[in-house]
């Protein structure tokens, strides 16, 4: 049994936009390097799911090369150790937003920052990077990091297979406040989300944005930012933003920023 | 130790929006049975709460009475079981939106629920129902949901207070689809997320939608919806829309429509 699930398309119907069911077939994500002169080699993880589908030769599916990039297939050989499927379309993923998002999360609590990760890569997210600030409970350190960013990976690119994206978020640490505020401002647009003192309606900072096509937005932990960490951020050129007058979790801020940001640009 | 939140308020700036700080207390919820005379009594929780908070006799407090009103109180007497405090002023909850957004999701397996309830509480919902439809996993019928809902309602009073309400939403299920489509059409405008077929984007449907003070917001269980389920919908009048060409899970649609909805209607 294939489980199939559906992708759209955009389609303009007589002055308005009305969105067609285009169905898609399992979906894999493979490195560029098992991809070449029109042939994917899928092994590992893949295959064994090739094999839980009981798909067969003659099958067909998608196969992304990770960075926004869908190939349709059709599976020709299937091996004990690797399968191989011949290239019979490529295109732009279209589930892929058009602007390139940052999330730049501020550590968490046991299962929030997996959650972070788990909706932002639904919610469009381009890459996710935790740090530690003044008021972290939790704290990052290049020793005790490699296990935990390599399960938010697993949990990106399952999460992201879910949702039918093109790439999977990469998922990293950064473990200095300074380098976390560079991070950000390397985008067209950066906004700190900050639930108190000066700043202006994340509404605002959007519709004043000229064009971007690579946005960062940046949250705080549990206990929020301290007054200092927005005032080296506003320093550094992020603008000051809020959420609104409802104090969110640590975890539920970015998914919700995101969503906002998403639907402002007409990615959602 | 009082731990001291934060809560805003817009002030009109030299031409834009502007927010600034404004320190609030802790925050109870009184029935409105319990307020009366310009007088606050608060027991059970509420009261074993001031005993954890160490609040004594003088201290501020902000008591709402759950339907959007904001009363700031000063507190007059502990006793054993209950304490009472004097209002000394009150206003409309400046954290509750502009829109009534019902979130009609259906029920899912385990926790995802429980996220439903705590984000849409976090993200400005007035009430969240459960409905089980053709492709729900799990079932929900009267006897085995009095437990549920018991606790889904906890789950949106804790929210409700840390994310600073002006009121609870109620939690309910319903157990004919019928009926849930007919909850939905009694709100100015009504929404079903609806991930395949024809349908607009969220964004037309919320530009082109007459000014509207209520809004339904109604997304599917694990396995989406069936199509009759989307005809029955769009025969009794809900608008078919979709939240993007990513496929969000069940517990991630209602969070991500509803913090769209805010963006638009400026409520975030």
């Amino acid at each position: 049994m294939i489980m199939i699930a559906k992708q759209l398309s955009y389609r303009l119907c007589a002055g308005f936009i009305m969105i067609c069911e285009v169905i898609f077939l399992p979906r894999f994500f493979a490195a560029a390097c098992n991809i070449a002169k029109g042939v994917v080699i899928l092994s590992g993880a893949d295959k064994e799911h090739i094999k839980v589908l009981r798909l067969k030769i003659g099958d067909r599916i998608t196969v992304c090369d990770g960075s926004g990039r869908d190939h349709h297939c059709l599976l020709t050989k299937i091996k004990n150790d690797t399968a191989e499927a011949e290239i019979t379309a490529s295109e732009p993923s279209p589930a892929e937003p058009s602007v390139k998002c940052t999330v730049l999360a501020g550590i968490s609590k046991g299962e929030r920052s997996d959650y972070t990760v788990q909706k932002c890569t639904e919610a469009g997210a381009a890459e996710i990077i935790f740090f530690s600030s003044a008021r972290s409970v939790s704290r990052i350190n290049e020793k005790n990091t490699a296990g935990k960013t390599a399960r938010w990976q697993r949990i990106a690119e399952e999460a992201a297979k879910q949702s039918g994206r093109g790439m999977i978020p990469k998922v990293s640490c950064v473990f200095e406040f300074a380098d976390t505020l560079n991070i950000a401002v390397s985008s067209d647009l950066s906004l700190f989300l900050y639930e108190t003192g000066e700043r202006i309606p994340l509404k605002k900072a959007l519709c004043d944005a000229r064009p971007f096509s690579s946005a960062a937005v940046m949250t705080g932990p549990e206990g929020g930012f301290e007054r200092f960490e927005a005032d080296l951020a506003a320093a550094a050129g992020l603008i000051l933003c809020s959420l609104g007058p409802r104090i969110l979790r640590c975890e539920t801020a970015p998914v919700v920023a995101l969503s906002a940001l998403m639907f402002h640009t007409d990615n959602l």
